[in-house]
C-alpha cells in the first residue's frame, strides 16, 4: 500500500508498504481522509523520534473488525494501551506505560491506504456528520480535555493565546461553558472567524495583567506563554495545550508568590467531541485550508507548514 | 528603638528607629522571639527590593489592642490585607492587590522591639505552647498549605525533596496525612530527624522515577525541581514551595505529554498549625540551631546564612 514514511526526519511517499494485519481485538480500517497536525510537523522536525507512516487524526471505514463496524464509518483514539499497566487499570489508557500511538509512537500512522487499532479505541461517526468534519474529532477532544481538568464556569474569565488550528478549536470548545471568554492571536482572518461566532478577540496588546482565571497557551512558544502567564491573576491556572520546541524558561518564584497552577493537557474524550461536531455545535468549515491527494502528501506538508495555513487535509479514498 | 535593618542589601543593627504606631485595627505587639528564614536570606541578597525591618515569623506580647490581647502572646498573619480588593472580597487575603507584607512588602518586620500588624492577623498562643516553638508557626502554616491546595490521601505515593528547615516541616505535616512519604535530603543528620519520626528518608538516588503522585520541590533550586519532576507519574502533581534565584528552565512539553500539575505554593493557615503545635504533633526542637540576642543579629544572619544549619532564632524580650 502507499502511505507518507519518515525515516531519519525525510518523508517520503512510499509504495510498497505491506497492509497492517489487525491483531486480535484489533480493526483493519481503510483510511478515507486525514488531517495534518502540528504534531505532525514536528515529528518531520525530529522534535520526537519517531521512524513510520505518520497521521493520527483521520476518518477511515472498517473492513476487518467486528460486524458491528464492517464498512462504518470511524474514527480512532490514537492511544492503543495494553489493558494491564497501572494506568490502565486506572482507567486512563491515554497515559499507558506501554502504549503505542497512532502515527506517534511505535505504530503506523494514518497517512496511508489502511491502518489498524484496537477495535475498543474506535467510535462511529454519526451519519450526520461530513467526513471533512470528522477528521477534527481527536484535536475537538483535545480541547474538551482541559475540561475534564479543570472546571470552567460563567464566572470564569478566560484567556486562549493562538488564533491558529488549535487555539480555533479551544476557543469554540470553551465559549460552550458560557465563560468571559477573550480569544487573541496575531491574524485579523483567523480571529474574525471566532468573530463570528460571538467570540470576544484581540491581540496581545488587549490583554489585562493579572485579570483572568484561566489562561490556556495555544501557540507552542515561549511569547505566547509569557502572554498567557502575564494575564492570570493570583491562583488563576495556566493550561499548556501545545508542545515547545526546547526548554521554557520561567520565573518560578512568581508562581510561588502567585501561587499559580500550570496543568499540561493531551488528549481527550472523543465521544463528546463527536457529539460536539454532530449538533454543530463547533464550526470546522473555516479550519480547512485544502485537501490534497496521498500522492501529493509531500506538497500537502509543504503547504501545512507554511505560516498563516490551517487544517490540510489528505483525501486517501472515497467512503 | 532596635532592629534590624536591610537598605540596598545592606543589614545593620539601628538604635534609632521610631517604635511603630499601630494604626486603628493594628495592634503594637512587643516581640520576644524571631525566626530568620530564608526569605530573609533572599532579601539580603537582592532577591525583591525591600528596605525596612526585616522578619516575619515571630512570637510578641499585645502592649496595644483589644481587651482580650493585651498582655498575651500572639503570633501574626504576615499579610496585611486592604479588606476591599476582588482578593479580600473573595476571601483570599493572602493575595490581597494592595497588601503590605510583614518584613517583605512595605511594611517593617519582625527583627525589631516592636511591630504592629492588624489585629485580624493575630493569633493567641495556646498556653502549653513554649515560645521557641511557637516562632514555626508561620513556616507550618505554610507547609499545611500543600493540603489546603491538593487533597492528599493514604493511597498517594508522596515525595519530598530537600531536607533543610522547609523541607522538614513539609514532610512532617504531610505525613500526619497517612500518606505513603519519602523524604529526601543531602544531610544525614537531617534525614534522620526525620527517620525518627518514622518517616521514610533517603537521598536522591532513591528516587524511582515517574513513580511518585505528588512531588513537593522545598530546595529553591534547579537540581531539586528536577529531581521531584522526574519523580512524577503522568498526571502527577508538583507542588513548589520555595522560591529560585533567576528562572527555571523546564521542559514544557513533557509537562503537556504528561498532563503534570505545577502548583505554587505559598502561605497556610495559622488556626491548625497552632493546633498542630499544641497537641505536639510536629516536633521542632530539632529544628532550633542556635538562639542570639537582637544585639547579634549580624552574627545571627551569617550563621543562618551557613550550609548545613537550620533555623536560628533571634531573642528580643522576655515574654
Ligand atoms: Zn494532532
Ligand atoms: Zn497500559
Ligand atoms: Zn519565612
Ligand atoms: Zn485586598
Amino acid at each position: 500500500m502507499k502511505g507518507l514514511w519518515l525515516e531519519n526526519q525525510q518523508l517520503e511517499l512510499r509504495t510498497d508498504i505491506p497492509v497492517p494485519e489487525a491483531a486480535s481485538e484489533e480493526a483493519l480500517v481503510r483510511v478515507c481522509k486525514a488531517g495534518i497536525c502540528n504534531t505532525d510537523l514536528e515529528l518531520t522536525r525530529g522534535y520526537y523520534p519517531y521512524s513510520g507512516i505518520l497521521g493520527h487524526e483521520f476518518v477511515g471505514v472498517v473492513e476487518q473488525g467486528p460486524d458491528n463496524l464492517i464498512n462504518k464509518r470511524v474514527v480512532g483514539e490514537i492511544n492503543a494501551a495494553c489493558g494491564k499497566c497501572r494506568y490502565c487499570l486506572k482507567g486512563i489508557p491515554t497515559h499507558c506505560e506501554n502504549r503505542t500511538v497512532l502515527g506517534i509512537v511505535n505504530r503506523n500512522g494514518a497517512f496511508a491506504d489502511y491502518l489498524s487499532l484496537p477495535v475498543a479505541n474506535l467510535h462511529l461517526v454519526p451519519d450526520n456528520v461530513p467526513t471533512d468534519v470528522a477528521t477534527f474529532t481527536e484535536p475537538v477532544a483535545a480541547a474538551l480535555e482541559i475540561q475534564q481538568q479543570i472546571s470552567i464556569s460563567s464566572d470564569d474569565k478566560v484567556l486562549v493565546v493562538g488564533d491558529g488550528k488549535l487555539g480555533q478549536l479551544v476557543a469554540q470548545t470553551l465559549a460552550l461553558t458560557g465563560c468571559d471568554l477573550l480569544a487573541i492571536g496575531r491574524h485579523a482572518d483567523k480571529l474574525a472567524n471566532l468573530e463570528a461566532k460571538g467570540i470576544k478577540v484581540g491581540y496581545a496588546d488587549d490583554v489585562q495583567t493579572r485579570s483572568f482565571d484561566i489562561a490556556v497557551e495555544c501557540t507552542g512558544n515561549s511569547a505566547g506563554f509569557d502572554i498567557a502567564r502575564r494575564a492570570l491573576r493570583p491562583r488563576g491556572i495556566l493550561v499548556l495545550k501545545s508542545t515547545y520546541a526546547g526548554n521554557l524558561s520561567l520565573d518560578a518564584s512568581a508562581l510561588v508568590v502567585d501561587e499559580i497552577t500550570l496543568i499540561g493537557s493531551r488528549c481527550g474524550p472523543f465521544a463528546p467531541a463527536l457529539e460536539l461536531l454532530a449538533t454543530e455545535k463547533i464550526d470546522i468549515k473555516p479550519l480547512i485550508h485544502s485537501i490534497f491527494p496521498l500522492d501529493e502528501g509531500i506538497t500537502a506538508f509543504e503547504q501545512a507548514k507554511t505560516k498563516g495555513v490551517m487544517k490540510v487535509l489528505l483525501e486517501i479514498s472515497k467512503t
